[in-house]
This record gives structure tokens, sequence and C-alpha cells, in this order.
């Protein structure tokens, strides 16, 4: 494997601690001298994060659902242009909330779309950059809605979804990772923070000490 | 054809005379007791003309080719959804200025992304509601790009374009034509502007004249 920096995604449903993890992982691996960037989707450059008003923060307009999948692929297209890609060749540890994997959850699985339809507008957008790693944050629906109402942690339209989308989503995204075992971690999310934390830092830890071996 | 309404687009390059001769045309439908739609692309809906400004206007953001085509076809879905099958519907004649083809030929072939994977987005998006009737404005590039340098007429980022990719932009259409006959009529657009609303405008009874026969 020659190409430089390392390309990890976060994925999982909400409430699993994807975010709060994923700022302490940062943390910790630059204390450790390695060069980070964090970002999320859809945003992380200017045009992904004005599209992202309109997918979750705009109430007067109703995004129908093909038109969603488009929008999150054409968000991704930029922020991996515009930012990820840079950042690996860099040779930065870009640290990713949600990408690809979400789209196929959500909008192909949960919403209805199909699968395979939502993979190929994606195919297109990324053609082929997948991540290095994806952390899959997995945990009972239940678990993460009660940590997501029992905070005051500003809610989305996502949040709204009844729970039979959200036991759809962790189903697909349970699949995903059997079909792409190369590159999903699955993380026990449920686990107390700190051993979260812990855990990711070192499977990444681990995978850079694999890489410069080869 | 048991359809109601019918869909028609109308597709070429700048200045061929598209938007002129679709309001005309559609004055002399209404004077003839039809119901008429009229609309663009990209654009007609309040998310389509929000992504348009992103496309067309805003010189701040640099909008890479395959975000382009993405964006293009997700304003078509919300426009085709909240608009088009909509009028459709209703018995409309929905006279569409640029749709499908537009992202073809100018995506696609002149961009240089792939007509095949062009096609392939924008079949997720429209899922197979392809026009009744395709008029292709058809004339030399140098006639359309005097019409629009010798008027006062906005102009936008894709006027700005080298000659070479008006060129392939013709040439992607003349394809299309020939590969889509059935629903493309070819328009001497460089005949006289009464000669070509008149043409269009049998066009389109001549068609709603055989629709009801069958
Ligand atoms: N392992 C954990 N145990 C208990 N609470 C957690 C854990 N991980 C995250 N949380 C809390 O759950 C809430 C949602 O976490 P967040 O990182 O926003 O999840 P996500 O980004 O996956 O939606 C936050 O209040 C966070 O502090
Ligand atoms: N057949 C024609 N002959 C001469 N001028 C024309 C003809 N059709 C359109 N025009 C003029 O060319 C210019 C561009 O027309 P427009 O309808 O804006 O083209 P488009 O929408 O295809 O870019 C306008 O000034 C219009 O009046
Ligand atoms: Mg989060
Ligand atoms: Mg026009």
């Amino acid at each position: 494997m020659n190409q430089p920096g390392l390309f990890i995604t976060f994925e999982g449903g909400e409430g699993a601690g994807k975010s709060t993890v994923l700022q302490a992982v940062a943390e910790q691996l630059q204390q450790k001298g390695h060069c980070v960037d964090t970002t999320r989707e859809p945003g992380g450059v200017a045009l992904a994060e004005k599209i992202r008003y309109y997918l979750l923060d705009d109430q007067t307009i109703e995004v129908e659902a093909r038109t969603e999948a488009l929008l999150f692929a054409a968000a991704r297209r930029q922020h991996l242009i515009e930012r990820i890609l840079p950042g690996l060749k860099d040779g930065k540890i870009v640290l990713c909330d949600r990408f690809v994997d979400s789209s196929i959850a959500y909008q192909g699985a949960a919403r209805g779309i199909g699968v395979e339809e939502v993979r190929q507008i994606n195919d297109f957008a990324i053609q082929g950059r997948m991540p290095d790693i994806t952390l899959l944050f997995d945990l009972p629906v239940e678990v993460g809605q009660a940590r997501i109402h029992g905070n005051a942690r500003e809610t989305n339209r996502l949040d709204d979804e009844k729970v039979d989308f959200h036991l759809t989503v962790r189903k697909a995204y349970l699949e995903l990772a059997s079909q792409n075992n190369e590159r999903y971690r699955i993380i026990n999310a449920e686990a107390p923070i700190r051993s979260v934390i812990e855990e990711v830092t070192q499977v990444i830890e681990d995978f850079i000490v694999n890489k410069n071996r080869d």
C-alpha cells in the first residue's frame, strides 16, 4: 500500500458516539505526533455545508428521497475533491464522521431506494476512493435514542424518524460490515466511552504499524 | 399511449432560440385553448432554483465537474416530482427549457465525464420518465455565439466556454437525436424566428392529433 495518508470513516446510528469519540481520538493521535484532519458529512467544505443546510436544517423545503440521495452524493464528491484527497496527499490521518456507508444504510436501505442504486450514484461520486478503515459504532437502537433524547444535543430531522427506520439502519450497517470485513471494524458502542476511545485509537495505531511494515 | 399530458423538452446549444421560442409557442398553444406550463432547468422549483444559483451564478465556489453533474441530477429530480409530474397528471402540456439531454451533452460529452456515467445518475433521478418530444434547436456554433454576444442577454458561466466545447455539445446532441429518433425532432434554428415558432407549434399539434387517434 503506497498511498500516503490514512482515510478513516466513523459510521453507525445516531447517539452511537461517533462525533464525541472522533474528537477525542483526534486529540490522542495529535498528542502522539500524528497529523490529523477531522471532518464530517454532509459538509466539510463550503458548498457541502450549504447542501447540508437543505438536507438537515431547512424545514420549509420537503426534499424527496432520491433528491436527497443525489445531494448527499454531490456534497460527498466536493468534500472528497477539496478536502479528503488533499489531506491524504499531505500524509494526514483524515477522520470523517459518516461517508458512503451512511448513504447506503440510510437512503438505500432505510428510506427504501435500494442499496445497489444508491451505491451506483456514490460510485460516480467517489470513483473507488473507499476508506482504509471504517469503524462501525454498533449499539441497540434504544440505547442510542436514549442518549440523544436524554441530552440537550441539537437534534435534526433524522432523529425524528421512527424506531423501525433505525432498526433497518443498524441491520444494513451490519450487512455492510460482513460484506467488507477487510476495511470494517465493529466497535461495541455500549462500552464506557473511555474504553471506546482507547479501542479506536489502538485500532488506528495497529493499522499504521502494519501499513509501515508492508 | 394512455398517460395524460404532454412532456416536451427544448434542447440545443446557447443562443439557439430555445427560451424565446418556448415562450412564443406557449402563448400560441394557450390561445388555441391548451393548458400549458413553461419551466426550465436547472430550476423550476424552489430547491432547484437554489441549486441553480451554485451551478450558474455563484462565482465564489468552484464546482467540480462530477459534483456539478450530481447537482443537476438532484435539481432535476425535485423538479420532476414537484412540478413536471403533477402538471402532466393534470393533463397539461409541459414545455421544459433543457432536461436530461443537456446533462448528457454538456457534462457527459463536453466536460468529459462520459455519456454513459451521466446517463446512469440521471436514470436514478428520473426513473424512466423521458420526454414525449425533444426538440433539438440545431445551428452552427458561431451563429449561436454571435446571437448571444451581439445581445445584452445575461450571460452565465457556460457562455464563456471555448468554441471546441460547443462543437462537442452540438455533436453529442446530434448523436442523441439519431439514437432516439422516435422522440427527437431536429429544428433548423437558423431559420427566421417566426418560422421556427410556427414549425414547433405544428410539431406539437400534430403529435396531439396522432396521440388522440391512438
Ligand atoms: N460510550 C458511551 N457511553 C455513554 N454515553 C456516550 C457514549 N458515547 C457517546 N455518548 C454520549 O451520547 C451522546 C451522543 O453522542 P454523539 O457522539 O453525538 O453520537 P453520534 O455522533 O454517533 O450521533 C452524547 O451525549 C455522548 O456524550
Ligand atoms: N431564429 C432566430 N433568428 C434570429 N435570432 C434568434 C432566433 N432565435 C432566437 N434568436 C435570438 O437569439 C438570442 C438567443 O435566444 P435564446 O432564446 O435566449 O436562446 P437559448 O435559450 O437557446 O440560449 C435572442 O436574442 C433571440 O431573440
Ligand atoms: Mg454525530
Ligand atoms: Mg435560454
